[in-house]
């Protein structure tokens, strides 16, 4: 069954942005072939995606999830239904409110890949509904100050596993795994 | 000359103690004898200790720092002019308001040793003020969703460069160099 992953790169004072939204401190230090290998491994792995309701304008300004270089089904939180929309050979579906049947559908689409859930928010709240399988953090060596915290608000305690540690130039990759017993 | 560091254990999403302080929830995960060592090979190498204001009544309250285990010079920042104390073989020096002259005091005792700086508030004024050399941090696997964060509320971005990752059983071991040229 699709395992559901939280996958971001983050500074190492956790932020997925920085307070403009901006990423451009992602860029500017070292990169090796393994790092780049790496990602594009768990890239391909994914089968579908469940984002929150602001990514929908994202998606109306021409911005797909990753950079358009996944076409696999989409779901996106929204408060009022919404029609499918399929642009550039990607299906968005928008689901009302029940983030638990969003994730249920992409995990039907993704079969045996993941669901990759895309934005602070809605990783937030599948870590405290216990919808999470693994988390995999991608750590820039820099420390931004101030942006959009990946963790900040999250609301309760969730004991991890800690499944594989890599580094090979600026980058830390981290991958963890939340069991259902690893929820406090 | 004597290097200044940031050497804490932290959760997945950067606290370094719980809401109410605890810490019990740096204990309970598989440990190595890897993990031990290479936590001892920093702490033998601290030659000093710089701590907040707020240091100075726990050790009235009979805590010292690192557990009593570092019989090292330990200088702590006040308001208020007050005398040394002697406590359990350490000298605790304090320093009215002038953090960067507590470092450099910290750096004359310390020698060819490291200077810890012991607190959130001390490490992100100093990160703020240059006078950090290396990060090591001790990530726990485990995300506590509210805390005392050790980087936030830093108030400038600042460059980093890994030079170690290591895991052998639940942390990681994420080691970064703040060099002069690495402050944006």
């Amino acid at each position: 069954m699709a395992q559901v992953i939280i996958h971001a790169t983050v500074s190492l004072d956790g932020f997925m942005a920085d307070k403009d939204g901006g990423s451009d401190w992602m860029f500017g230090f070292p990169v090796a072939p393994e790092d780049e290998s790496l990602v594009r491994k768990v890239v391909v792995e994914i089968g579908a995606v469940v984002g929150g309701a602001n990514k929908a304008q994202t998606i109306e300004d021409g911005e797909a999830p990753y950079g358009g270089g996944l076409q696999v089904p989409v779901y996106l939180m929204t408060h009022c239904a919404h029609e499918p929309v399929q642009k550039d050979g990607t299906t968005y579906t928008f689901v009302v409110d029940d983030l638990e049947r969003a994730v249920e559908l992409a995990k039907q689409d993704a079969g045996d890949r993941s669901v990759s859930l895309l934005g602070g928010s809605i990783a937030r709240q599948c870590l405290e509904m216990g919808l999470v399988d693994e988390i995999q953090l991608h750590v820039v060596p820099i420390l931004l100050g101030h942006g959009i915290s990946l963790f900040a608000g999250l609301d309760r305690r969730i004991d991890l596993e800690r499944v594989e540690t890599a580094a090979y130039a600026g980058e830390a990759h981290l991958r963890y795994r939340v069991g259902p017993s690893a929820v406090a």
